[in-house]
């Protein structure tokens, strides 16, 4: 069975379209490596790619990336709205297929040593693969971003997981990590009211006492005249979408309001679609494997 | 893209494992195609094969498996439980991926006119590839049997789609359609009254006034002390299962009962799944290309 993971490294580079491609090339260039998209902002000066593969190959690609980014990117002249780190800002490994969350933090640990003993970048592991609770949330990581690297990691707290005590002189540091998939979903209420999507996104948020993997914010949709909560579910096989769903139907009932529709922005893995299906229709030892598609495409990639 | 179907052939020999092992060969030796599973059995004195391809290949392996079963098999001497009329009974082809119903007709027909012409056994079109109302249910083209059909074949209203009117000394005739997967969908309800499965089972039932692509029976399941509405949802685009479900949930609540759990029998594919998903959440704009593993596998076999 072929283990399959994801891959999706932000590089601090949204304008420059040659330099994009350039760094994209060491990606596309590798074998058994599928390239699902890439797209960058200039706005926020930064790009994202997303590829798949098997975890040596994808680590590979990833190494290859980075060292690319690291000849092409100068974060000294780097301005953009989107905080960052680092020429490659942050790697995230994401378990797909036939492979555990631990694999994945051990690939990310293999990655992040090989980045900082060959491209003498500092790496910090992440989420999943962080050694300390500080480290899990990215954003504790990157405060005070490539400027403010020099004095933080002068402090113990903030030594590196990998390599030197102080930034790349021109690449800064990167954060390595294995992750959940990230699903972005979206409810709608037909309301206009933002009060009442303030606090249903706050009744299912995690840090203010809701679901543990649930992050959510309150949104204003003027062109429909609706509110949103707009939510990032970082864990659904412990944070399951349909929970998060009836929950926010009884609160707005509450409120005398209805859901009228629900949005999934980007990708959402077959099984999470396949844990509603389940759920909703009270299957009895439903599996997987039970799906055609899976049948088919079984370990190729 | 490529376009992707699935073949399931059904051969009259269930007992010699030899003869159904050279007949699985055929299809095995055949490039660019995936055996999903083949399984026999002793009573019914019959194999069912399951395997997924690109068109051309797949109406190669089927044409080269009932070639091979036409040389293996005699029906004059095939005795099982299961109504039969061919060595090779019935081939459906189902439409999987980048391909349409109507093209799944048309390859049923250049492989119709190919077993007609080249193995001397006559062919009945059915399912979405009927020419005749009468034709789209096998079961009123098989009736008579392999037995029956030297008499039936003379009338003008059963000569066959292709071939001569007679049935093939040995090997008898042959069912080729086009038809939507088959999903073996079960509903339990709490409660051991037969009676109460039976009504729910008619009230659904396409052929008693229900849902068009529904076929239903009701049974008891004595060790678990309930009974269940067992179906067969032919066509999942049309009658959806979330649809019958939640039917079968207010009829069941009609005669004080309740559904208490459902299961899927053997393979679903992924779209159906997802439409599942869709409904419950009411998604907006949801795209079966949202799924991730859609992306990955995008048109690969």
């Amino acid at each position: 069975m072929k283990k399959l993971i994801e891959c999706i490294p932000n590089f601090s580079e949204g304008r420059d379209k040659e330099k994009i491609e350039r760094i994209v090339d060491e990606i596309r260039k590798q074998n058994g490596i599928k390239l699902l998209n890439y797209s960058y902002d200039k706005d926020h000066n930064r790009s994202v790619v997303t590829f798949v593969g098997e975890p040596e190959e994808v680590i590979e690609a990833a190494f290859n990336s980075c060292k690319k980014a690291c000849e092409l990117i100068d974060l000294r002249i780097h301005k953009g709205e989107h905080p960052r780190m680092g020429a490659t800002d942050v790697i995230p490994l994401v378990p797909i297929k036939n492979v555990t969350m631990q694999e994945c933090i051990e690939y990310s640990k293999t990655l992040a040593k090989r980045i900082a003993e060959e491209l003498n970048i500092p790496v910090f592991l992440y989420e999943k693969s962080a050694m300390t609770p500080e480290r899990e949330d990215l954003s504790n990581i990157r405060k005070g971003e490539f400027e403010g690297m020099f004095e933080k990691m002068k402090k113990e707290e903030w030594k590196p997981d990998y390599g030197q005590d102080k930034p790349h002189e021109s690449a800064g540091v990167t954060a390595v990590g294995a992750r959940m998939p990230l699903i972005a979903f979206n409810i709608n209420l037909n309301t206009n009211n933002i009060e009442v999507a303030k606090k249903i996104a706050k009744a299912v948020r995690g840090k203010s006492g809701g679901f543990k993997y649930c992050k959510s914010l309150a949104f204003e949709i003027k062109e429909r005249n609706i509110v949103q909560v707009s939510m990032n579910m970082v864990d659904y096989t412990k944070t399951p979408l349909y929970r998060v769903f009836q929950v926010i139907e009884n609160e707005a009932n509450r409120y005398g309001v209805s859901v009228i529709g629900s949005e999934i922005v980007g990708l959402i893995p077959l099984n999470a679609i396949a844990d509603i299906a389940d759920y909703f229709l009270k299957l009895e030892n439903f599996n997987y494997d039970q799906i055609l598609e899976n049948q088919i495409y079984g370990d190729e990639l």
